[in-house]
């Protein structure tokens, strides 16, 4: 794999290069690390990569890497650029015959997520999305359970995605993660609903399977001086009569990152919370709550897929993340090698995962402007 | 204390009886507990009434008790009957001079609302409302932590009310609460909302001491045939600038009843949960969480004076009750006594948290109804 | 009911007359709250009794009620004083006709036991010991479980009483509770195996119907000058070849009051936890852990029984201390009229429980002061 | 780094080498991963090794890579064959100057274990011992907490771990776990103790930085035909005068893997648990609790040192488990660069803690044969 992005100090890029790692399956064998050569040049360093290999930016490395021989070269491009730097590099991978894996949101607007997804459909190459909390064994789990009609009809879903680390001007530091998502001409539209609302969007529908039709929103900025939403709330309604509320907020002070989401049904409910990712909790009208456990008792084999080690042995977030790749990679491997890709590995978040979240920000944005009490998505 | 209502089966008039017992400083002297005269009587006789204070109706009662002498009389009427008998006993208590404790939703509508507050102004008397949540101890350190600022100028308030036993249509069962419940001639406009809705809109503005002033409703029925709601999703806004989401539901499947609620400020942030009622949460923006226990170390004397054993014995839902009881109580018998109340004891909800309530109920309504984004409240 | 103990200031005096009054079965009718007869009358007065049922003494107490006609005099002594009072009353109650209910542990040493016992057997009259915990309502199907071999044959037990409140020299303040806790002279040749380790003890073998046989213990006193144990670990085995732990601790710093227990059994194992009563942790060699929850689903009888208001309402301490007292009264009601008592409600904890606990203390302060490392209990 | 054991369908295999993966600084570069040469080829081709970096046993691994020149050949080996297969590579990879990483227990018993420790000190070494869960950032929180005094001094400690997965005779299966860790001839004198009960008694010594002086064990054998104990509960005694308790189990019917542990000292106590890694639970005389939080607030360096990501994103088994190889490559790292390690990083556990686990076994074992109350360890 080749990477975009994630020079020294970034958080997101050291993220997918540990993800990338565990399994033992990946390889980074290229990067342009930083728009400026020099920071380029010592993460690539600092991670071994031969001085060869490491570039001054993606233009150069993805016309390089293609000269290189197949098995030498990268097998794909991951971006972990900030928003407004995700298009470039993934159209020009795409073009030049590269899969990718990208970080969410998709990239910086609409015109540009269209434009993607026509790209991807026209080469036919693989690409992947790192909505990475849909890479949690007990989020399969859920998702089938939800699916296949456990619970009866869904009548109520509730996703909420609290943090508070930007509760206070933290942009006015150096602090190179507010920097840019709090900055339009970066981060897009939206701030904190395009940062951390797609993912609770996305997790919403990838667990129900139902599609968000109208929504509500009330977005809110707290900060004084900030330029982006800090928080929204959002009421929904789903295309099978269900109903539904989303919020996500970065001024929660005190919050983590913790991502939950309750689904209820005719006949019993789930909650699952990314902070104790290995535990879903199962509700039912008239029997005993159940609490499901990562690698206890008969979990779906979409579950077992996708741990790693016993039970009570906590799985964490590079662990789900790096599902999403090790499903890349078995799904790269098997088109690579002419063979069906195993079915339960092939689920990991795509283009058109990221056009939806692109829509869900725009319609978000338009409804919180709107007097108008429902707006279609 | 004389009842009107709760006879044998009743849910909620156990519920008064116990609370009013528990300290030891309130006696059940008579009582008319059903509509049936004989049902009344069996009732009375259950509870170790004479059978001469044991009474048709409420009418009947009222006028009698007046007629015996003060320190044998009741001291007060304790109102436990469906919403739409709420008025009746109300006023002609107060026009006989008894004051009154009323289990909430204060009445059937506005305007009964609005005469009843007129009464209790006009006559002066006592008028306790059983929003009996706010009666826990951690709701008052909740309460005094957020208005004296310990977090800084709040800025998002969540608050929930989800129960799961109207999941299915209990009301076409002999089921009695959920009967009159779900019967607008007995319950009013609202189901849900007015049942449980009330108490989340109570619980938010007790705690934060902020008011909402306008509001996006979403109320849903979801089981068939039911004619009122049974779910229902709200945006909120508070007159200092706070966001805030409300949602109740009585067909969260599997959900108990877990009202909670989340309030964030500057600085920090707070939950609170009606089932595990002895800890409150307290999040800082750089310091560690914090769990605040009833009866653990430095809490407020607000907090320590509705707590009655020793840390790490929890006290629940029947003590909080009590606690309402316990200071109405007091309060009439510093009267009574011509004394001043004890300041931390003058703390229970009265008729104009009774009429906010109705309010509520009404714009919630409205709003649902309606395809403007915010009504105002 | 009278009352032996428990003035004004006392802590357990309190806690019996709120369990007593909850359900508005028992009154307390008179008293003699204090060795100080002053203390005794203004505790009376406080109380709302008339002063003709206040006495300076328990002696003065027994030979003046036994003197009022029938269903004017007290029905039962309830004994709330410190366990070196606990004989002298027990011993005049039963005598003279009065059933007792009597705080834990029994009394001072095993030889006032014994004659406890043997008095109870000869008189025939009804005698609770007040091992509350055994009162909440997922203890009883905890017991059920067990006890019908939900979890097969049962391998491991472990009981812990972990308290923080004696971490410091609290005898030396003013402080009653610690006071006369810690000293021989009051409490026995126990500290906190007398005051909680009992309970402990008491619970295990309640759950399971096992019986302790051999026990090896290491008493401690941590702080300096303390004259009783301050804490104790102490390894069980059990009749059926189960082996156990049981630790109990009044200087675990921190700790409110955290009496839990854990079963486990070929198939299975539960847990249960004092501070959260209301849910009961069931783990299954190859199902999913369950959570039963008071008033959730079909429960045992037992359970039922013993809860009062719907699930997701919590009950506490104060409700499952009442549970004894009801139970209690409602044997000697159907006694008094000749009638069977309702097979559930025969179930609260007697002298032979006393006796049993006793038993325990004297084998653990043995075993602790031995070098053998058996004793057999 | 090359490898002994961990071939195909090992468990403990394939987590070393996702742990030594994980964080880019390590790569496996040879192994000898089966006793049957077959399988260890098969292994070595599925980790896409080159076959002549496969070997069929260990002591062909260790001469041929010694052959091989310094950079190219393997910098340490990691031993993860069962316990009886641990002295053998161990002392060939010293005596041929390869630091070795090796699983727990150190080795099979106390003898091989003094040469080992001999062995070590004589080369100098590095030589790590995977008791992985003293790498979670939280354990390095409570040691610092522990050790600087910020509890006064410790009295009491109590460490647990509890598992389930041996309740039934798993051993009469094909499961490659079960069938050694039962096996004396494979797995040593004890059974849990050796397998979990050692790392409870690392934790406890870790932490708190006490020692062990005396202990009294119980050893059982429940399930029918096994050779070796599945549970045991011990009384300790620590070098300062606190008590303590440490039970293990595998047969503790539904319990996953919850190792946990609890310290009291004079002033506060605090309370971890491994299935819940990322919080640590602090508790105050007179203070609120605290949860401090992986990655939340001023923890210590030496937490923050081992944490890779933000606050709330779950950190698991696996990243504690490659803090343990992260900080023996940095070691050797700078060893072999002339450097001064970061001290932070020089904190794995060593042969010394492996010969101390071997001494905790031989106690445990003697004491739970002896009628004397106290063996001194």
């Amino acid at each position: 794999m080749g990477m975009a992005g994630g020079g020294i100090g970034a958080f997101i890029g050291a993220v997918h290069r540990m993800a990338a790692a565990l399994d033992g399956e990946i390889e980074l064998v290229c990067g342009a690390f930083s728009s400026d050569p020099q920071k380029s040049k010592a993460s690539g360093e600092a991670l071994y990569l031969p001085s060869g290999r490491v570039y001054g930016n993606y233009e150069e490395m993805i016309l390089a890497e293609k000269q290189l021989p197949e098995g030498e070269r990268m097998d794909f491009l991951s971006i972990v650029t900030p928003n407004h730097v995700h298009f470039g590099p993934a159209k020009m991978a795409l073009e030049n015959g590269f899969p990718v894996v990208c970080d969410k949101p998709l990239c910086f607007d609409m015109k540009e997520a269209l434009e993607l997804e026509k790209l991807v459909e026209k080469t036919g190459l693989l690409f992947a999305l790192t909505h990475n909390y849909t890479g949690y064994p007990m989020v399969k789990q859920a998702r089938v359970m939800v699916q296949r009609g456990d619970f009866g009809e869904i009548r109520k879903v509730v996703v909420e995605y609290p943090q508070g680390w930007l509760a206070t001007k933290l942009e006015d530091t150096d602090q190179k993660q507010a920097s840019w998502r709090t900055d339009p001409t970066r981060s897009g539209i939206a701030g904190a609903m395009g940062d951390i609302g797609t993912h609770a969007e996305n997790l919403a529908e990838y667990i129900t399977g139902l599609r968000i039709t109208e929504l509500c929103a009330d977005l809110s900025t707290f900060v004084d001086g900030r330029l982006l939403d800090d928080d929204g709330n959002i009421l929904l309604r789903f295309d099978n009569g269900a109903k539904g509320i989303l919020h996500a907020s970065q001024i929660s002070a005190g919050e983590e990152n913790d991502l939950n989401i309750r689904v209820y049904g005719e006949k019993g409910g789930l909650q699952w919370r990314q902070m104790e990712p290995n535990s879903l909790i199962i509700k039912w009208l008239d029997q005993p709550m159940q609490v499901l456990r990562t690698g206890v008792g008969d979990l779906h084999p979409a579950a077992q897929a996708h741990t790693r080690i016993p039970a009570g042995h906590p799985e964490g977030y590079l662990e789900a993340f790096a599902n999403i790749y090790r499903n890349f990679a078995h799904c790269l491997r098997a088109r690579l090698q002419g063979k069906a890709p195993d079915p339960l590995y092939q689920d990991f978040p795509t283009v058109s995962d990221g056009v939806r979240g692109m829509q869900f920000i725009q319609k978000v944005v338009e409804s919180s402007k709107s007097n108008q009490k429902w707006v279609a998505f």
